[in-house]
């Protein structure tokens, strides 16, 4: 991984490409983790703004915990950091536990939060990916 | 400030407005903090892995600084927080810092520090665009 | 500030004096940043399990934003940053900021207001302190 | 852990002694993770202004990857994170990848990667003991 930022899209070669198509899917995984983040504390604040606040509490506090490790993960990718493939597994357990409860709330109207659900499953699925790739 | 992200592209009104337009600009000052963090890091980690860091030590510690308070900001932003005015401040200062470093290495060639200074430039501009609007 | 880092407690030198006492002080500043970031974050999730969200929101977001901005500035302190002074004067007002709807809940009781109260405003004072050094 | 923040030192319970153990606990690994993104950040910033940076590249690398993971762990500790546990996990991981490589600097009179591999083996310890506990 330690090479990945020094290849540009000037190369034809096989080992060029293989560093193109890793430096992309990171690449958009970081940026899943950062909107992602974004989501999930907009959702936080809308929730609390929401008149019954009460049935939100379980979505606000995995909205805040979801954006925390969204920003951390996007931080090691950008990094290039060794450890981007453990804290991406950690990323996408979060987003899925954090798009679930959102789910809930988004069949009952709440528009911040179906947004959000849609941003942490996104950001799962890139980030098991790229674990899974094992780099 | 605090009734932002209530607001929806369903509306029709002057008010609602004046409310997209500001959203619309806290979305796209939040997002070119976040490529700028990404682009800092970048930068900072290809500093390092260049043959003469030591002519890149005030680089690298330029870009992670400006990374930490281009996330911070991003952060606050997506909280509809009260200060994120005056964090845009210091934001624009620190990229446009930023930026006048990476330039000088940028004149040498080094494409990650035009690409950074790029992003940095970009994101002070958004950022002193928005503290001017004084929300 | 670039020396910092340097001068250690074995040296009998003005200028190392003065060093010392710069880094002692950044180093208290930067410690009570992180302890009132943690206050902020214990208080918001304790205020979203009272009974009467409802009259905490504020709280909660300011305990949110608070803890942004003083993780940022320890960070910034921490790699011995050009805009730690600007950045701990943004510290020092949303510490302020939060302290003064803490101190409201405190009076009726709630222990993690008081609490997270104290450790903003000795923060504050920490941030204002440092920020008038002008280093 | 949802009521751990609840239970005060005012109780004379069983299960009230089991909460405070483990808030006691919760606190110090928090502590210790915020101990080491500072000497991790401190080492980074000191590696930067040695003499031979060329050698000190993967420590510096390691410092601020460290530092972001033990940042994220604090913060998710705070908030009572659900996910605390795994985050641990990495956090102990990465906290004895950059012991290790700052012990061999550290063997060479390094004094900034004696202190980071200091603090970073006992962040690791803590960390292991927190996610050993399985909450």
């Amino acid at each position: 991984m330690a090479a990945i930022l020094r290849h540009d899209s000037k190369y034809d070669c096989l080992t060029c490409n293989t560093f193109l198509m890793t430096n992309q899917q990171y690449q958009q995984c970081l940026e899943a983790c950062q909107a992602c983040a974004t989501a999930c504390h907009q959702c936080a604040v809308a929730c609390l703004n929401e008149k019954d606040v009460e049935m939100l509490k379980i979505c606000i506090q995995l909205d805040l915990e979801c954006a925390v490790i969204c920003n951390a993960a996007a931080t090691v990718m950008s990094m290039e950091g060794r450890f981007s493939d453990q804290l991406c597994r950690v990323c996408a357990d979060i987003c899925n536990a954090c798009a679930e409860e959102c789910e809930k709330h988004a069949q009952h109207g709440m528009e911040h939060c179906r947004k959000c659900a849609d941003m942490c499953r996104k950001c799962a699925t890139a980030c098991e990916e790229l674990a899974a790739v094992g780099h």
